[in-house]
């Protein structure tokens, strides 16, 4: 990296901190980049609102993550939510290239399967919405979709009950029924639609156990959109001369935040700062 | 009542729907009054989030309610976490009498226990602000109040399980180690500390009933609420002469406002609208 060469800047933003798992992945991959994250904690969660609120608060947060930074290179979506309802405004909005959480994983689903069968989990918003349907189809009509709205996990992951007797009997109440269907009992691959759910691995493996008798490969796109982020920023010949500077900002900073941040980046500088919308 | 006399303009807010309990309960008891809610279903919950963010929403919110009226004769704050953190501002900014849940279901609590241990659960912002434990406190110096934070007990009301599996795993991990204490053995009242746990009572029992062998009495703030308005309503005199006209809003007006708001008023014409924050 010649001197006086820009840093890239990635700024990373999430109705809460379930983004974070995203922004720690892109970070991982290209750690001489700074990254930008905030976290709209004030007014989580977005998955039960409806489109047009998700629209108007996900255009105020990234209005305010870029105002603050100078020359923005990628800006990432890193909730399914928002990514389902904002995304074109956000791309009419912006000049920099916007990326979001639902194509990644949609591509992926698609690399994955051989049954042809994908199911996808997600807020009530997002499955709603049928981007996760409408981003496999364009690609793959030959793969079938099967989306089913799962409200209570995320709160279930906001309270750290990862591995519990509620989480068990949550995930039963909502995949027996949605598993006794000939159609869904075909599928192979589970898209986590939501960036809470990685959290649920252990837990989803064992109830996918229950009610199925064969393999379902979890995709979680957290991987797969730090690599779109890497085709985004040129990196040819950085050679990375520091590590990129963190900085997490959220509409309420707490306790929790604090430390769920800290968490995540624990042998880096972070600033964690208020921003008030 | 007489030709022209004014009337009565009781003004309820709350972050989401759970407040209707309380509305209702006013209603039932002073039907003939005209009755203004607000629920800021945008930012709900207020429970997880900070004091200083829960105190500016529920300042907003309760002028946005106030300003579309005419004269308000009584001012409800049908939240817990809300009544926590705002009351005294919120007395300040309005000259109407401004009413809380926390003090009538203290004294309700105090009124009803005979072991002089009365147990709390509510949202983490509602128990950490130790507002019940003042107002009990302040009445009765010889009551011990136990609190106890319940988080997903609201998620649990928003998706409707009620009497469910899920439900049942999550009273067990939150009462089992609270109930084991010798202290807390000898609680005879439990107070709902959050308008959405009215819903509970049967799935409550039946946990309270696994883990202590003596009755222990539910204290619902609604009924107390009614009551306390009544007594500010100068109702002498007045006859019902026209029911009284229910307006309902929302800061995020869906398909479930809509329904959950003409589930408590059914034999009622009611309006339902939008209220941008």
């Amino acid at each position: 990296m010649t001197a006086g060469a820009h840093t890239p800047q990635i700024a990373v933003f999430d109705s809460g901190v379930g983004g974070l798992t995203v922004a720690r992945a892109i970070h991982e991959r290209l750690p001489w980049c700074d990254l930008r994250y905030l976290g709209d904690t004030a007014r989580l969660p977005y998955g039960t609102k409806s489109a047009a609120t998700v629209l108007r608060y996900a255009v105020q947060v990234a209005d305010a993550l870029v105002a603050g930074a100078g020359k923005i290179d990628v800006l990432v979506v890193a909730c399914n939510t928002a990514s389902a309802c904002a995304l074109p405004t956000l791309r009419q909005r912006h000049a920099c290239p916007v990326l979001g959480v639902i194509e990644p994983g949609a591509e992926r689903a698609i690399a994955t399967t051989r049954s042809r069968h994908v199911g996808v989990i997600g807020t009530e918003r997002t499955i709603a919405s049928g981007a996760y349907q409408q981003a496999i189809g364009a690609r793959a009509p030959d793969v079938h979709v099967h989306a089913l709205a799962t409200p209570l996990l995320a709160a279930l992951a906001e309270e750290g009950w990862f591995d519990h007797p509620a989480t068990d009997a949550a995930l039963d109440a909502y995949l027996r029924p949605f598993l006794a269907q000939p159609a869904t009992a075909t599928i192979d691959t589970l898209v986590l639609g939501c960036t809470h759910y990685p959290v649920f691995k252990t837990a989803l493996g064992r109830a996918l156990g229950r009610f199925l008798d064969h393999e379902v490969a979890l995709v979680d796109s957290a991987d797969a959109i730090a690599e779109e982020v890497a085709g985004v920023i040129d990196d040819a010949g950085h050679a990375p001369s520091r590590p990129g500077r963190i900085a997490l900002y959220a509409t309420d900073v707490g306790e929790r935040f604090d430390r769920v941040g800290r968490y995540f980046f624990p042998t880096t500088d972070v600033v964690i700062e208020a921003i008030d919308l």
